[in-house]
């Protein structure tokens, strides 16, 4: 898409120019407004990309939709990897091979840094200015202004004449202005799990040392390890371990715990990892928290992006969710273009129920994801749901498909999830069910006829 | 209890000389501790009392504890008006009276303002320093700092050697620090009600025109005028009320329109309120949230009172949970004087659950105060459980009861509490059952074995 002519609208000033920023601002300069974008940090482009403790993401069919209204979804296509389904580690070695979706399906391993840079030169060259090395401290949502910290320790008082969007991240500066007006509900609410980024470099030739297309999982009931690949041969894993308890980062203290750790665990992984123990010594470990808050919309200050609904990552949902976000706003807008209020009065309206469903099914997929994954029953689950789903993708599609590879809003997602969930719990719990006779013993037509009452 | 000779430990330092900072000031002193207050708010004693939204509050059993451990029983009680019951007006004037509890058995109207000047000068007597006019802006957990600000706006920096507690109300700065730190979960949640003050003043001869020993209800379903007597003879009202909406704040915007729907709802109250419309439209519109947080102890930081744990008036538990945080702290304290680290680890494993249970249990209340108590089939039920504590006082107390008449752990008066309304819900079901027929047609034994059983 091309440039607009300039938009005879008030200025937008956006703090954050992460991946939610920046798209936003591409997309409000692309249709002629004129975007201002404060970012605390220095520009990657000239600094190395140093912030964001995430060095890779799962992009989905929510956030291709949202890249494709910027035109940037040819770009990016570049910068990705394909993982066409998860492929589980057992203890032993053994690996088994789950499809997400139908053939053809896949969702997109993609460098954060590598994306956002991609982001922000865009919105660059459509027009928006970029402000890097300004943090944004604080806002004065009486006085219309923020107070911007340079990297240089000067303080700028700045006074925004139009909408300002906090795309700034979980732990945004205008939603504490807002934690502090009357009737702003917030929560964040830690899980008690941490997480620890860890390597498998690529191999001698630079190759990918496990399959490529695949998102890899060694759930472990009580935690799990993942693995996504880059571009350079290498995969950029993640520990997700309990803070405390028997087994758990406070009890993995030395080298010899650590190495034993994952000798009994994670075995074949750790052979692909030279440097286990300094990575896991050296490398923080991160904390998980769901953010719900609201309204996200006071005046010309709205919300956007993790600052408005930081979820945790195990539905691979948080930047395809903000990205989400985009998408309708500028819907939204384009529907009126130059009534902000009323924009941003719909956008209010619309949104927050589909980020408190993500936030919840992102809670849910965790215990899917460490636990139910490595279980008979779940994977016996799983393809009686796909035989559902291919018999009659009318009125059965799985949740995960819905979530993932669909752009049905997430409150309905949750809503036909939770239907699923009480229908196959009672198929489940017929414990002479298996593998070899589910063909013969149930009626799946009356299963899904149950799915096309729920509508 | 008079004062011990000077304690060797630490110097305690408390943020807030509201009425859990004072009491927990007073309780600290007379153990022998050195402990520092520091209030935002002037003297009251020198400018008149200026803070706190709601002049009178609704002492019970445990407020009442609490005191008697500190010596203060006897000079509150001086203070208090005994209230027996509710006393419910209905919409043509009609009084319904319904005793709280036993012959015998009140919660007491009590003025915030002179219970708090009651403590602080006794806390000051038994050796506490109260800094009024210091308004604590900022903690630094990290440097052990508190930053405060003076009525004449200068600024001073304080180290705290010892203790910090943050006694300093719903807008805690203690807990506005704990949230900036990692894995501090936090919610606030405001409900779609506002509060106004109102006054029936006192009769033409000082007297009071309602029943002085009541407490006064007004419901309307959707909304509802409570009054709490003072000792001058006046009441004060409260009208909850929704914030927007058909019947609302929003909708009330004239004087025609107020005295309208006060002539229609509250007739009887009205013919004693002069001043209605010019207190409506003078008096702030309050909005009521509930907070829940945790851990309330980081390092030598703790919350205590409103801080901790802020609720909706409904129970009218907050001050009494509050005092009772003080009253279960020093007896930790007694069990391991010297020991601070050991007491607010204990303090922090035994006291968050139950604020959580006073927390879920005020806004249930809400719903029985507005709604239920204007209801026949709720009169009846309450007849019914009056008769089965009767009986069987050793396996059923209402609700209200074991949280106002008791010192029960709040948590566990929410789960009986929860049980009893299983059983009394199924028991109320048969709509034949009235109040000619129950005595004859229930098993008021065999309901009581449930709740035995209950545990």
């Amino acid at each position: 898409m091309n440039s607009l002519p300039s938009h005879p609208g008030p200025p937008v000033t956006v703090l954050g120019a992460g991946l939610v920023g920046s798209l936003l601002a591409l997309m409000l300069a692309q249709r002629g407004h004129s975007v201002q974008v404060y970012e605390g940090r220095p520009d990657p482009r000239r600094a190395g990309y140093t912030g964001g403790r995430s060095i890779n993401l799962a992009l989905s069919e929510r956030g291709w939709l949202a890249l494709e209204r910027a035109g940037m979804a040819a770009p990016v296509r570049e910068l990705a990897i394909a993982m066409h389904g998860r492929m589980m580690h057992a203890p032993d070695g053994t690996l088994t091979f789950q499809p997400y979706g139908q053939a053809g399906q896949a969702i997109y391993s993609v460098s954060r840094g590598l994306l956002n840079q991609a982001l922000t030169h865009a919105a660059e060259q459509a027009g928006a200015s970029f402000y890097f090395g300004h943090r944004c401290r604080r806002v004065d949502l009486e006085a219309h202004t923020i107070s911007l910290q340079t990297t240089n320790h000067q303080t700028k008082e700045l006074a925004y004449l139009g909408p300002l969007f906090g795309a700034d991240g979980a732990f945004s500066a205008l939603r504490q202005a807002l934690q502090r007006t009357d009737r702003f509900n917030y929560s964040q609410q830690y899980i008690d799990y941490g997480y620890k980024e860890l390597t498998i470099p690529p191999g001698a030739n630079g190759q990918h040392q496990l399959e490529k297309h695949a998102l890899h999982i060694w759930p472990r009931h009580n935690y799990m390890l993942i693995a996504l690949p880059n571009p350079d041969g290498s995969f950029t894993c993640t520990l997700f371990f309990p803070f405390e308890g028997e087994t758990s980062f406070a009890s993995l203290t030395t080298p010899a715990q650590v190495q034993a750790f994952f000798a009994a665990q994670f075995a074949d992984a750790q052979a692909l990892m030279p440097d286990l123990v300094e990575e896991f010594f050296a490398n923080p470990t991160g904390s998980l928290h769901t953010v719900r808050c609201g309204p996200w919309v006071r005046g010309q200050a709205a919300l956007i992006g993790d600052a408005a609904h930081a979820i945790v990552p195990f539905f691979g949902q948080g930047m395809n969710c903000g990205f989400e976000d985009c998408r309708i706003l500028t819907e939204l807008l384009d529907q009126q273009p130059s009534d902000w209020p009323a924009v941003l009065a719909a956008y209010q309206q619309q949104r927050p129920p589909h980020a408190d469903a993500i936030g919840e099914l992102a809670l849910a997929n965790f215990l899917e994801m460490r636990d139910l994954v490595a279980d008979p029953r779940f994977l016996l689950r799983k393809k009686i749901e796909a035989q559902l789903h291919a018999r009659f993708p009318q009125h059965w599609v799985p949740l995960y498909t819905m979530v993932t590879f669909s752009h049905l809003p997430y409150a309905e997602a949750l809503r036909l999830g939770q239907r699923q969930e009480a229908i196959m719990r009672a198929v489940m719990q017929d414990p002479t069910l298996t593998a070899d006779n589910w063909e013969q013993r149930l009626d799946l037509a009356a299963l899904a006829q149950q799915m096309a009452t729920a509508g």
